[in-house]
């Protein structure tokens, strides 16, 4: 089976972390040799580069431009570095996050041109592009809740802090991109359970069509 | 008189920040109200990524996407958080290094793409263009005898420990893009004493075009 690279996208209170987990756990129980990894971030540098852009900086504005830019340098390192080379050597690549999430959170979340971010994602990545892209789509009212019970423990960081308008056009974009490319795009319902979550995606045709009916 | 926008370029060894010390008692002494930055920094943020840029890494090749992209990061930051509004508050900017760095060390030096160096850099700073770059001239190979003179107390960061045939490329560079606009590139023979070389700046006509004859 060729080298998967595969892509998980959706708000703060998806339910990201866990699917990632069983993925994980499906893949390992599957013999499926992968690479779990994130963004901003993934390597050293673009770890460095993941604190600048999430430190909260009380009355400083982050520049818009200066915040795609830093995503941007990171994910140029991240694919050059790491994902470019895992998947030439045959290792499936399961990403948190990738250029899809600057289309949504810059894009369509604070207005900025959908025509530039595509042609920065294309510049800083070389045209590396994903196989599957994994949206788990919950209303942001709806995901708020399960942050805000998380976040009695965790801190929020400034992207998650961000006004609940700003959310809900980061959603409305996600479900534009998810028509506008159905066959990269494998929507789940992030609002049922963990198992359910689980279940849906392994029968979800895209799945089947890049993994197979495994177990 | 207009508040300026003052950039100094120069390599290693140039003499670039005497120069800046002498041209800031200069302002000093004839009341100009300005400010002294430089890039990458300037800004909190800004200096961050200048960290993540200039830190050596070992074995580890920082991609020559993600360095342009962190420094036109932190040049978005830059202008929109402290350079336009400066000079939007009548204050003179004297800046080193900015956008023709880009230029002549991503574009000349490593071979990038001038026109996109160009684009992202329209659209870093939102068209926001120096009044005057000063470049100090010089042989890569005879400042390197300067630098490493300076070195014996300071550590070299990364692109300084760069080939000489990088800097010679980015010296080749600078010489073309001072031709290409002769109206903004005010060249300095920067082989000269410091001394000689400020009074060289305070006679250049673009200099005086500027600042008139200060004393």
């Amino acid at each position: 089976m060729k080298a998967k690279f595969v892509c998980i996208e959706g708000g703060d209170g998806a339910g990201k972390s866990t699917l990632i987990s069983k993925i994980e756990k499906h893949f390992k129980i599957n013999g499926i040799d992968y690479l779990k990894t994130r963004e901003p971030g993934g390597t050293t540098l673009g770890e460095e580069v993941r604190e600048v852009i999430l430190k909260k900086r009380g009355t400083t504005e982050v520049n818009p431009r200066t915040e795609l830019l830093l995503y941007e340098a990171a994910r140029a390192q991240h694919v050059s570095e790491l994902i470019a080379p895992t998947l030439a050597n045959g290792k499936t690549v399961l990403c948190d996050r990738f250029t899809y999430s600057s289309l949504a959170y810059q894009g369509y979340g604070r207005g900025m041109d959908l025509k530039w971010i595509t042609e920065l994602n294309h510049w800083a990545t070389e045209k590396t592009e994903p196989d599957l892209v994994i949206w788990l789509k919950i209303e942001p009212s709806e995901a708020l809740g399960r942050v805000q019970k998380r976040s009695q423990t965790n801190k929020l960081d400034r992207l998650e802090e961000e006004k609940m308008s700003f959310h809900e056009k980061v959603y409305a974009g996600f479900i534009e991109l998810s028509k506008k490319e159905p066959n990269l795009f494998l929507v789940l319902d992030a609002t049922v359970s963990e198992e359910a979550l689980f279940s849906q995606l392994l029968k979800h045709p895209l799945w089947i069509k890049h993994f197979g009916s495994l177990k």
